[in-house]
């Protein structure tokens, strides 16, 4: 039976997190045409935010997306067929306000073995799609279902509970910290980590500082901006694992002089991290340099929607840069590695944003 | 667990309704923009049929329907949000060549106690949507799931069985005698069905007949065409029940004079078959004459999809015309009623189609 047929009566707290998705992170409003993107066994959240959309006054319609459709798709196109555009899908989200991007996955790995080129020519297709995306109001979340718990090293019901834990917040209260956040770091120039085997800066002079506040990202909770790339010097120690491409990558440790990574080695999988700095120019520099907010996060699951939002944590990206910030890195990848600051400091100027478990403002 | 899931190893019977649906019933070819409208439960299905879309050469993506989602929008929708028109849904369609509609509902009753008028004013809105469809290549089908199987009264390998049995036959073959029955039909002016408490007849001057080889429906078989209105008269005892807005109606007995129904009966819910006579001047009338020919159906099971095509029967529609047959019933309703023609016989001028078992290419 289908997750949708276990529920006896729907979890309050799926209504909830419908509610936030259309009120808070998209505010859908009388006459938006909302597209809602999602997995099969997404449909209870589907039908919660179905019920949101309307009472907006919106017109809810929904695409079904799965790993295994991918998967099927690769194993039967050519080439041409690979890179044909999908006209039907830009001519839908041209005329969409909202999308609401709901991911609760059939299988993770289904494309493990699909060869990388396809994947990756199939990516550049899908470019102008994401670019039209981004000009709409729009969220990713999650849908917790037995893949992700999986994923996570959980059983469903403390899954359950670690996604709620970190969404259902109270996403109002929460931004006006993130904003004072944002405030107090552009009136610097600067941002430096230091911690164990860490002290990192860099300029940040003409940049903007992002509060990342639910509106695109849900959970979310971090305050994230592009380094001034030749700037950033010095040494981290990245605690956090990550994902990149299916393999694990752990104890990541990277030395920068002028923007550059000068050394580099990890504890875990450190071909993996090779393979990434030599992409392209880009990646072997950072493209953010971002705090984690979110302290309903209490432990990492290797799926970067919540891992960079962790509470007291930093996390730089290696790669491209988001054009919100001002930032310059054009890299073909963005990959996030992350550090726990439980026992660091986070300065701007001469003002400590963050220091050993507190940030500035719960001082 | 979602149906996904469950299967070891996909049933190859799945596999092969896909083909059946991408080469057979719309042709997809290269370049062509794919729509696949399904519910959740038919995630196989659509693997599948991406699969065959794929290796045709087209770009396939999926509608995501559900009755639950209706029913959220219907409960939280005002008369405006009801009445707004779905442009990004029109779009895709207007870009789309091809639409694959696959049924395989989360729970066909979850519209049960929906104000009437509330759906009948959503349809309204989305006849447009209707009207371009028919104009694209297009097939709709269903994916056996539980909710179907007992909606038939069967075990779900029982209606997997009846459904592959009905749906997974020689296409190319079964086309040729129902094209020839099309011909000889048309080589006449009227057509008579004769039976038990059954003489009914009309005139089919200037209408075509239309050899339903699946194409639009699959499972099809069925000639069907629209008879000339004021001249139906005669009497006809139905004998296989049949559901109208989730009610059951059995045992219909219809006379008519000058193509109008003046005296009817049903042995169950005859109240609902006065409904539908009185909803408009058209739905007294008939707009449909057909002939099933599809003898892998083997019993009904209040699926019009399948009921209609049984081999061996005929069927009346009250309402609605269909144009490509030269129709002229404007109805806002269509609602066919079937009756087994074992103990009958259907003739054309002077021509006998079909007697007693045998359609008179079997003789």
């Amino acid at each position: 039976m289908a997750d949708h047929r276990t529920d006896q009566k729907m979890d309050p707290r799926i209504d909830e997190h419908a509610r936030i998705l259309v009120e808070w992170s998209t505010e859908v409003k009388r006459g938006d045409m909302v597209i809602i993107t999602a997995n099969p066994d997404a449909h209870d959240l589907v039908t919660a935010v179905t019920k949101y959309v309307a009472r907006a006054g919106g017109s809810p319609t929904v695409i079904m997306n799965s790993q295994e459709f991918e998967r099927a798709f690769f194993d039967a196109a050519d080439d041409d067929t690979i890179q044909l555009f999908p006209k039907h899908v830009k001519a839908a989200l041209e005329e969409s306000d909202v999308l609401i991007g709901i991911s609760s996955p059939v299988n993770t790995k289904a494309l493990a073995d699909v060869d990388p080129k396809k994947i990756m020519m199939r990516r550049i297709v899908q470019k102008e799609i994401g670019e039209i995306q981004i000009q709409k109001r729009w969220v990713g979340t999650v849908h917790p279902n037995r893949t992700l718990a999986q994923q996570a090293n959980m059983g469903l019901e403390q899954y359950r509970d670690f996604v709620y834990g970190a969404t259902l917040i109270d996403w109002e209260k929460e931004s006006k910290n993130m904003y004072l956040m944002k405030e107090h770091l552009e009136n610097h120039n600067d941002i430096r980590y230091v911690g164990p085997e860490t002290d990192l800066h860099a300029s940040t002079e003409g940049r903007i500082w992002v509060a990342s506040v639910g509106k695109n990202n849900m959970p979310s909770g971090e305050v994230f901006t592009a380094p001034v790339e030749d700037t950033v010097e010095g040494h981290i120690y990245f605690d956090i694992p990550f994902m990149f491409q299916g393999k694990i990558i752990e104890g990541v440790r990277l030395k920068f002089e002028k923007g550059e990574v000068v050394d580099y080695s990890a504890e875990k999988s450190e071909n993996v991290l090779k393979e990434i700095l030599e992409v392209d120019e880009g990646s072997k520099r950072l493209g953010e340099m971002a705090i984690g907010t979110n302290r309903g996060i209490k432990r990492y699951t290797l799926n970067m929607l919540f891992d960079e939002k962790i509470g007291d944590t930093i996390h730089c990206a290696l790669g491209r840069a988001y054009p919100d910030c001002n930032g310059t890195n054009t890299s073909a990848v963005h990959v996030d590695i992350i550090k726990s600051m439980k026992e660091g400091e986070i300065k701007a100027g001469d003002e400590t944003i963050y220091s050993r478990g507190k940030y500035f403002f719960e001082k």
